[in-house]
C-alpha cells in the first residue's frame, strides 16, 4: 500500500483527479488531493494574497494533519512548484517525487520565471491579479463538458512568488521521477519549461524518465496510463 | 474641534475624501477616512469573504484603536450601511449621523434588498462574487481623470450580508441628519434608495433633513457645500 | 507644504502617530498613516498569511491611490522593512527616506535574519504563526494606559519573509536620514538591528544621521523632537 498525494495544476482543482483517484484506490492505495487555495473547489478563497507559499501550506498542512508518512508526492503541471516548495517542511515524509509533465524549478525561481508568462503586475491603479485559464483540450467531450466550467483564474502571486528549496532535488535522497506528455510539440517563440525540464532529466542518472501519449491534460486524458507508470514506481 | 470619522462607499476608497479633509482640517478639526477592506487602497486585501461584516469592523476597529469619542459618523452611499452597523460596537462613542446620499437600513436589511441589486451569487461554478463599478459623474473633469481609474470593484457580499441594527435609530439619542443631493431624479423602474430615506426622513421630527444640489457624488463635486453642512451641525 | 507618510512598527497601528499628526498638520503638512494588515486597527484582518508583501502593498497602495508624489517616507522599527520593499512600486514618488530607529535592510534579508527573532514555524501541527508584542516603555503613564492594550500580535511572516530592493538605498537618488533613539543601550547577546544600522550610516557620505534622546518609542515619548527633525529635512 503506497500514500499518494496528487497534487493539481493552475486554474484546477482537486477534481482535476477524479478519473485517477479510483485506479488507485481500487489497486488498494491511499490517493489524498489537495485543494489548492483560491482556485477549483477553493475558489471562495481567492485573493491577490494567495501565493505559492499559501499553495506550498495548503499541501504541507494536509500531510500534516492526515499524518501522512512515506509519500508518493506527484505535481502536475504548477504543481511541480509546488511540491518542490513543499520538501522545506515535509521533505522527510516523501519516498518519491513524481513530476508530471510538471515545472521544475531550482531554489528562488517562480512560474514567471520558467514560464515567459505575464502575470499580473505589482499593487497599483487597476492592477491585475488575477490570471484568466489558458485554453486547454480534453479528448472526451464529456469531460470537456465536465472541466472547462470548473477552470478558474489563478491569482498571479503563485506564479510570481520564488520558490524555496534549499538543497537540489538530485542531493535529497527522494526519488525522482520526470512523466512527460509527448503529444504538445515544443514551442520555439518563449520558454517551454515542460520540454526543458525533460531535456534537463532526461540522462540523468538521479532521474527516471517516462512518456505518455497525450497532450498536457493527463489526469483527464490518459488517467489508466497515468495510473500504470505510478505502480512502475514500486 | 470635532472629531469626523467619513466613511466612504461602494467601488470608492479613503481617496473620496481628498478635497473634504482639507476643509475640515483647516477649520481646526479632526478628520478620520477609514479605507474600507477590498476596494480602492485596499484592494489588494479582497476576497469573496469581504462582507458588510468586515466593513463595520474596519470603521468601529479604527475608532476603538484611535480612542476616538463624540464623534460624528458619516456614511455617504454604502457607507450609510457600514456606519449603521458600527453603532453595535461604538454607538456610545457617537455624537451625530450624518447620512450623505445614504443607505438607512432598518435591522436586518442589506443593499440587495434595498437598492435592487443583482449582487453576485452563492458559491457555485462560475459564481460571480465581484460587482463592478457603476458609472458615476465627475463634474470637473481633472477629478473624473483622478478618481474614475481608482473604482474598483466591491465584493458582493457587503450587499447581500444584512445589517443588525438591535434598536431604531430614532431612539439611539444620537443626532441624526440626512443630507440628499437633489440633483439625480427619482428612478421609478427599480427602487430608489437614496430618495425613499429623504422620504421617510425628511419631516421626521427626530432628523435634521438638508439638499445639496449635485449628482451623488457630492464628496468630489461639492466639498465646500458638504463642508458648511457639516460646520452647520455644531 | 510636504507629504508625510509615516509607517508604524511591528504590534502597533496608525494610531502611533496620534501625538506626531497634529505637530505636522498644523505647521500645514499633510501627513498619511497607514494601517498595516493584521495588527492594530487592522487587527480584525489577521492571518497567518499576512506578510511582508502584505505590508508593502498597504503602504504602496495608499500612495498610489490617494496620487501622492515628492514624498517624506517615514518608516518607525519593522517599519524600515516595509518603506524599503515599497520603493520597488513607489520610488519614484519618494523625496526621502527617514528610518526611525528601524531596520535598514538590504535586498533578500528579513526581520529574522537582521534581529535575532525567533519567528514562528513553518506550517505544521500546532504551528505558531503569531508573534506576541514585546515589552514597550512609554514615559507618561497615560500614555501607556492608551498604547499598551493596542499592542496586538504580529503576524510571523512579516519577520521571515525577505524584503525586495533592487538596487542599494544609497544609489536610488532620494535622501536619506537615520534618526537613532539613542537611550536604549546596545544590546551584546544578540543582533542590534538598530543600534547596526546607526554603525553603518553614521558618517556614510549618502546618510544624514540624527539622535533623539529617547527610549525606542520615540513617536509616543517624544512627538515634538521628532517633528523637529522632519521639519529640518526641508
Amino acid at each position: 500500500m503506497t500514500t499518494f498525494v496528487l497534487v493539481h495544476g493552475a486554474w484546477g482543482g482537486a477534481h482535476t483527479w477524479r478519473s485517477v483517484r479510483p485506479l488507485l484506490r481500487t489497486a488498494g492505495h491511499a490517493v489524498f488531493t489537495p485543494a489548492l487555495t483560491g482556485i477549483g473547489e477553493r475558489s471562495h478563497l481567492v485573493s491577490p494574497q494567495v501565493g505559492l507559499t499559501t499553495h506550498v501550506d495548503d499541501v504541507a498542512n494536509q500531510i500534516f494533519y492526515e499524518g501522512l508518512d512515506d509519500i508518493v508526492l506527484l505535481g502536475f503541471s504548477y504543481g511541480g512548484m509546488v511540491i518542490t516548495g513543499a520538501l522545506e517542511h515535509v521533505g522527510d515524509r516523501v519516498r518519491e517525487l513524481v513530476y508530471l509533465d510538471a515545472f521544475v524549478p531550482d531554489d528562488g525561481r517562480s512560474v514567471v520565471d520558467l514560464g515567459g508568462f505575464d502575470a499580473g503586475g505589482p499593487p497599483g491603479i487597476g492592477a491585475d491579479w488575477s490570471i484568466p485559464p489558458r485554453v486547454r483540450t480534453f479528448d472526451d467531450p464529456a469531460e470537456a463538458a465536465f472541466a472547462e466550467p470548473r477552470r478558474t483564474p489563478q491569482p498571479a502571486r503563485t506564479f510570481t512568488e520564488p520558490v524555496r528549496l534549499a538543497r537540489p532535488l538530485e542531493t535529497l535522497g527522494i526519488g525522482l521521477t520526470y512523466v512527460k506528455a509527448t503529444r504538445d510539440a515544443r514551442v520555439s517563440d518563449r520558454p517551454d519549461p515542460f520540454w526543458e525540464a525533460a531535456d534537463r532529466v532526461r540522462d540523468h542518472p538521479s532521474w527516471r524518465y517516462r512518456e505518455i501519449d497525450s497532450n498536457h491534460m493527463v489526469p483527464q486524458n490518459r488517467p489508466a496510463e497515468l495510473a500504470e507508470v505510478l505502480f512502475s514506481l514500486g
